[in-house]
């Protein structure tokens, strides 16, 4: 019954207003007309956290859009409920900002990153319930089968990179950034091969 | 003599951009590197209001989204009065940001209440009126009386219930949250128990 | 050459941000919980000057978005010049937020009176040049003579209501809100006897 | 087997929030009631570099904005790296309020102007790879060779100009923006001269 066009318009406002204000959290140093050089850039330096967290903040924000923009490429129609749980995956994708904030200031502490990677954690698991809702509803174009279950393993993976780098961020908090490149190397690898042995 | 496309894509923009502005009445405790977990917890907990505002106000701004979407299902045509009635409409849909600011430090000061709940309580209204000028002049496509019945009735449902709030804020502030699940729970319920005798 | 989608979705985002940002001028009070109702009310009300302002600017925009909307629809083509002068124009719809936090300030001082009015005429200025253009280089799509010429009307009655406010406003600051609701009053009845004539 | 769509509207986003959130960067000067004009109006004043800055900013972001626009005219198909390399840009597009907060401070202090120019030197070459990855991979539509050779050459001169920006920006300071506007000039008078000789 609903229209799939305005779920991407709201859906693209929100991402492309939560990448856009990722930037509102570097803040400008206050710095002087008679400050050195060198001053200036300790200045930046120090912003170095806040400009790794935005970096990384709005590359896997530009990945969870991309899945998302896949899913809809598949889905067909859209109900009630899939409109709520939409409605739930972009309010943890608007809170990014402040997660971000958090991680900014203590890139390295327990709790910042709990709550970081928490907020990544939520955005996968309800981009994948999203999904196996859509799948499971027949509400899909089932045209192309071979596309669809491999979206299902990525956002499966999706989930799984946020949930391991969870249990690393408990144990070892220094290394929980570790498992995102692994899976994404290890994922591009695997795909590469995938495509040589078809051809 | 004007397309709706444009009054579509303007009402998303707004939707998603306050939406995703509310993230920013959230300020990021300042803290330092040697703060314990148990320091920074306390610092989130604190919090505690200003999130709950947060979730409450981003789920039923997708609710009237949701709605206004679903009005605009169904209107065929725009008029000059029905593009500024939604332009009011989306004039107290922006303040969203500034109501949830003063909810988010006083979650149960009568002041902070009304405030609140009368901003939302004109979202509805204008929505109501609205969808009651585009019905009576004409403007919809009557392909689905049924369907346009039930809208008119969630509608006016959405406008019931703030006007109950704002009521039960005047004598009980802290009991003001009650009505919308009480609503939403009872609607789902109703809607299901239609479902089944249909079937 | 161009196609005109982008520049209209590119325009209705910074008609919707604009408008959206308008409301973080609205400080919110910063009051505790024992605070008295009666002490609340009275900060409230201390936002009285910024409450206006943020309805006149939200309603003065929205106007503009409805004029620019009803250019586009009668525009077929686009090219460079017509797409620069829509991003001036753009640039000055983007710098309300800044006229409107200095008239929140003092609204009957006449430097902010200057710089907020100043920053209308300029709207409406190159909304003018760009319609003028659009229309002499041929660019519009002539179906509609009457339409078109009453478009010309209204977009012209803009520029003269800003540049009538901005000579008030150098003599009668106190007045200079005058010209707007006498032309828009004006104008309606105007149309409304228009209408009773032709039919 | 992308649709271009949808990264035109996340780009159209990310544009036109950046060149909305500029304005933030305008500080409204804190004034009281008994303030003379010279006083305001001296403030105002202060704010001259941060005024240059958002204009100019925004034009450059508008120019860009157009640049992507013509690439997407004339894309045809998008696919994975394409999209990515498409992201970084948009990162390093939305960064510039950072830039531009920066350089509104301290308008010819070498740091700030490195750190300015890079952004947009960042943003001239990723719209560069973008296009020549586009262009090899055969993902263009090729109905227009000579439109296609032209904005080549246009992308590669918005790539020139911020390198001999840069290049000016280390020797003298005062002087790096200067090659915009020599450059600017130069291409309009070129492409004047061109049309002149066709007819």
């Amino acid at each position: 019954m609903l229209s799939k066009s305005r779920i991407e318009g709201l859906s693209d406002g929100v991402f492309s207003i939560t990448m856009t204000l990722l930037v509102l959290k570097l803040e400008v140093p206050m710095v002087m007309h008679h400050s050195t050089n060198a001053d200036m850039l300790d200045q930046l330096l120090e912003l170095g956290p806040a400009f790794a967290t935005y970096v990384v903040t709005f590359l896997i924000a530009g990945g969870f859009w991309f899945l998302h923009h896949l899913t809809f490429h598949f889905i067909r129609q859209v109900n009630g409920l899939l409109l709520w749980v939409n409605l739930l995956f972009l309010m943890f994708v608007s809170l990014l900002p402040f997660s971000a904030g958090l991680m900014s200031h203590l890139l390295v502490h327990p709790v910042s990153q709990f709550f970081y990677i928490g907020n990544q954690l939520a955005i996968a698991l309800l981009l994948n319930a999203h999904w196996l809702y859509a799948k499971r509803r027949d509400l899909l174009d089932s045209a192309a089968p071979s596309q669809i279950s491999r979206l299902t393993l990525r956002i499966a993976m999706a989930v799984a990179v946020f949930a391991i780098s969870m249990i690393v961020a408990f144990f070892l908090p220094a290394w929980s950034w570790v498992p995102l490149p692994v899976f994404l190397l290890g994922g591009t690898i695997y795909e590469w091969r995938g495509r040589y042995k078809i051809q």
